[in-house]
């Protein structure tokens, strides 16, 4: 605490990454990367915008704007870019919500929206996930505070149906409705087709998942023009040119390069699906996730345990030491060799302490 | 104007940024882009770093911060990277200012200040400049408010002197006095070797003027380890990893390459030493800019008419609309080539202003 500190800094509660240790090799399933490289056409794409780099890049993103538009179907005044999407939803909790326009989000998700309310002041209400972790969508349904929904949830990876979507957002006229699509490309069904319909509905995307770019921060946002609008206000009052050359050109081509993108979502797809199986054989419960991670917990073992004894094995999973889901495991899909090595170890963990605790059963 | 819009939204004025117009090929003088490009060591450090785009940069920028410290002569404690300077300005503003503890700077300078004021509701009173368009430092030395000043100023390039600076300093013990230093490494003298005596000094640089780099957005700041504490507190609030892999990579190799900085900076002090004469001989009053930009007012022309017909001929300057300025054009340092150009295109400007002028003066 410093005296120099304003009220908001010595407030906030900042949000703690996954960690990104530097002392040896992991396997790496704690920060849902992509465990394969992004599009080769990435690279061609941030070659050719080296040559200018002495010179500001497009402060609106133009461009950018105009390739995610077009796949999707919409204007360029519909989509909005920016430098990841953490930095989207910061500018999305200033542009639509304040103290007297709550916003309402579920108990177990995202911690970085905890963040943002207490950062700008707004009053936030926790609405609890059922027991099973699903998302019960009445009491989003009162057209009382805006609303962000991560779909699928993270951690938990489930997902809302459209016809659930478009229910809050029918009813909810007066209030904005974010819709954080971070992990929707591996099975969700994404809602930007509701656009057109209803002005209070923003989607929000990144490029860090699904499309291999974690390391060159691009998220983007689709919504009415009023909401853009809004959004860009807000980033010309923080940052002119949030996105470099590299960023902008690079997101360009992951986008164009479609074969690849469906590619490689659907093999992260069928390795989770593959692995499920196996899981629950070994005594974990395994929530239904539609994300590049699964969300599990073990009918013997707990997950703090299983969290060290991976990391000393050289894995890196999620451990969330939080009310609810503290004996559960959040696990990025890596490759298939990755998992393989996962479930061998997890295998060998989980044994070694049914031996010990035999070991101790025997002892009485 | 929406009724989705936060009452923030709806206050702010955002920035509005120089304009990159795309209809034609310029000789572009009006954003302060360095005319020369950055180091080639730049380039082999991004494509060093394309081979980990899939992972996530560190949130911290550890390796950045510590070659920025080391050549700073500083603990890496002490150093804070963002994504571009205008970022890091915005971050200070809220880690440090807000309605009750007011900042002060002069009524002619960076207009993205009065922005973040305004976005973040922080009082501010804007101190007049001396009608030289030197900043008189007595208003700044009350410790009533924070203080944050450019320097070299923008638009003027005019600079306070290292004993102004340190009266300010030592005068506010209980107000954070900010440093925007943009512009310093074009002939300034630089505020950093303070900051071990004064807790409260921040000083901020960018790498998009002297190093070349306003295409990949990394600006930084130096101050006590509380200043930079409360800055990340805030930064890990809004997003976590601000600066992506390329942008940190190339960042490092342009600071490392400090000989082609030494050349490339001083190749532009003398090409705006060589043409200050030119332009006083052609009727400019010359502010004494120790920027890579100058600020430029003729007896007889106005500047709004030579700012058009330099646009019209190809060449793009600054020209501000706002009181005690609105007769002076800021124009950005090229290359020798470019400012031959530029002196030509204004030679000829001016002799058809007088011939025209003549011809009215005939008639009557």
């Amino acid at each position: 605490m410093s005296r120099f500190w304003s009220d908001t800094t010595r407030r906030i509660s900042p949000y703690i990454p996954g960690e990104q240790p530097q002392d040896k090799e992991y396997i790496k399933l704690n920060t849902n990367e992509n465990p394969y490289p992004p599009s080769p056409r990435v690279f061609d794409a941030i070659n050719r915008a080296l040559s200018n780099l002495r010179r500001y890049p497009d402060p609106e993103g133009m461009r950018l704007r105009e390739v995610i538009a077009s796949y999707h179907n919409l204007e360029v005044q519909q989509v909005f870019v920016s430098n990841g999407s953490d930095e989207l939803l910061a500018f999305a909790f200033m542009a639509f919500f304040m103290p007297d326009r709550p916003v309402i989000y579920p108990d177990i998700t995202y911690t970085f929206y905890e963040v943002y309310a207490s950062l700008f002041k707004i009053r936030n209400t926790l609405i609890p996930l059922n027991e099973d972790f699903s998302i019960d969508i009445k009491p989003y349904c009162t057209n009382g505070a805006g609303v962000i929904i991560a779909n699928p949830n993270a951690p938990t990876g489930i997902t809302l149906n459209l016809k659930e979507i478009e229910t809050i957002l029918a009813s909810n006229p007066d209030n904005v409705v974010i819709i954080d699509e971070a992990y929707i490309d591996f099975g969700g069904e994404t809602s930007y087709g509701f656009i057109n319909k209803f002005p209070n509905l923003l989607v929000v995307q990144t490029l860090s998942k699904s499309r291999s770019l974690a390391g060159l921060r691009v998220g983007f946002a689709m919504g009415s023009q009023e909401l853009i609008e809004g959004l860009c206000r807000i980033k010309n009052s923080v940052n002119s040119y949030p996105l470099d050359r590299l960023a902008l050109e690079g997101a360009i081509a992951a986008i164009e390069d479609d074969q690849y993108f469906q590619e490689t979502r659907q093999r992260i797809i069928n390795t989770r699906e593959h692995i499920k199986p196996s899981l629950r054989e070994m005594g974990f419960e395994v929530l239904d996730s539609k994300a590049n991670f699964l969300f599990i917990s073990h009918n013997a073992l707990h997950a703090g345990t299983l969290f060290r004894e991976l990391k000393d094995a050289g894995v890196l999973t999620r451990h969330f030491q939080r009310p609810r889901i503290e004996n559960f495991l959040r696990v990025t899909i890596g490759t298939e060799d990755e998992m393989r090595a996962f479930l061998s170890l997890t295998k060998d963990i989980i044994k070694k302490q049914h031996k010990s605790l035999d070991k101790k059963i025997h002892l009485i």
